[in-house]
């Protein structure tokens, strides 16, 4: 599928493994790198994640045939906005980001004529950012989801299933729709709960976080996660968010009925049910 | 404080890694262990984690100078109300478990005249069990919590607190309410969290939860844990507990109703605040 030229807008940890996967797959001749950070790009082009960078999405965007967002999601639709003029045709644009129902609707508007975007999410976050952390083989044996629409190109689709297959990751295709519900319930909805957890240890007392175990780190990793970007992608995705949240609140409050009587078979009951699927997984 | 013959109730995880590191700094002689299931009691002696074994609670704990508690925490009473006639005087006991008030006093009441108990809780689990993972520095740089009351003996505290310290844990002494307060905080209250997440995810579709990524993976390993123990666990500090879970669902619909307004200020406060404390205990 070769590419002449990709343009990786925003280079953290997804966007540089997209560039280097790219290279050492032979799929793109050239990268570019956008970001608003001229330090993190110029680290990114002496680090060989990518050719050149530009500050300036028109120049960064100009001449490229594939063009990868990799910012945080809120930005994709304003950047595409003020890149639409320099999109060459044919161009193909793939967004990596993890919430998909409102944001590929509003960015197959933005998208100039003749150019194609298709929306994917790699499975492949970390509770760490930055390039540091970016490998070429960060998307192997990875899962990504694509999502594509009535209005998306076909050819496009084809060509980015098989972008994403070539670095290695396992391609899942369903609707944005479908995505959204599935990623509030195993990852945006959780993020809630562990960000709720740790204020509850502090709001207890503040000093028996001290205190916290292997299991508790664990539990709480992804409240370390940016406090920004997951507002922003919790606001996108409310309607399933809050309807998840109240799902295990429901839960959380049988079990609580079952402990306040003291009810020690049917506390083993809920807590096999999880555990059960919890081990299939692992 | 060299003891001539440790007696280990329950040759698990813990256990063994006590035997482990009584054995790597000569604080035992001989050590002897008890279980009720022979292979693993086998596998123990072959693997040089215990000198020999009893089936037998008496002939387990009969000459020896140490007794450590480290079965699960429900059947501490009835091994020392069985074992009771064979514990010579001066004898020293300790448990390692994970609930202290109520079983503190009621191990201090079984405890023959003349010997002494002492409550301990060293923070070394984890989501795997059993002597395959157990190791002499699995306490090494561990906290361990010593719970003495009004009736503990003080040169019994002293030898238990001293053999901690020797086993490489940093020591930390509170009352046993304290400790179970402390710990249905940031350990009983998250492992209830853990396991109804994953029920959530269940009850919204069982399919999801192969989508689960590196976060939700996290947030749920404790979800692995024996429901039986945790059962247990839970219904001996269920008073805490259950009042932790109400502070926790009133986090989580605090966060709720600012998604459902779309109030992302408010949003990014509390995330914010969770990483913050979170941030400090990485």
């Amino acid at each position: 599928m070769g590419f002449e030229r990709a343009t990786i807008l925003g280079v953290g940890l997804i966007g540089a493994s997209v560039a280097l996967a790219l290279r050492e797959n032979a799929l793109a001749k050239e990268i570019r790198g956008f970001g608003r950070t001229e330090a993190n790009l110029k680290k990114a082009v002496d680090r060989n994640i990518i050719d050149s960078y530009s500050l300036d999405i028109g120049e960064a965007c100009d001449g490229s045939d594939l063009i990868v967002l990799a910012t945080p999601p809120a930005q994709f639709v304003d950047l595409i906005r003020r890149a639409s003029p320099s999109i060459q045709k044919g161009t193909i644009i793939f967004d990596v980001g993890s919430i998909k129902a409102g944001i590929v609707t509003a960015l197959e508007e933005e998208t100039p004529e003749g150019s194609f975007f298709i929306g994917t999410h790699p499975i492949a976050g970390s509770d760490r950012s930055g390039i540091e952390t970016a490998s070429a083989d960060l998307f192997a044996q990875a899962l990504c989801f694509i999502t594509p629409t009535a209005r998306s190109d076909k050819d496009a689709l084809g060509t980015v299933t098989g972008l994403w297959k070539s670095i290695g990751a396992t391609v899942h295709t369903v609707s944005p729709e479908e995505h959204d519900i599935i990623f509030s319930s195993v990852s945006h909805m959780p993020h809630v709960v562990a960000y709720a957890l740790v204020n509850t240890v502090i709001d207890i007392d503040p000093s028996f976080i001290e205190y916290a175990g292997k299991g508790f780190r664990d539990t709480t990793r992804i409240a370390m996660s940016s406090p920004d970007l997951w507002a922003d992608i919790c606001v996108h995705n409310s309607k399933a968010v809050t309807q998840h949240l109240d799902l295990l609140v429901r839960n959380i409050q049988t079990i609580r009925e079952a402990l306040a009587k003291g009810d020690h078979g049917s506390l083993i009951e809920h807590f096999r049910r999880a555990k059960e699927a919890r081990d299939r997984i692992e």
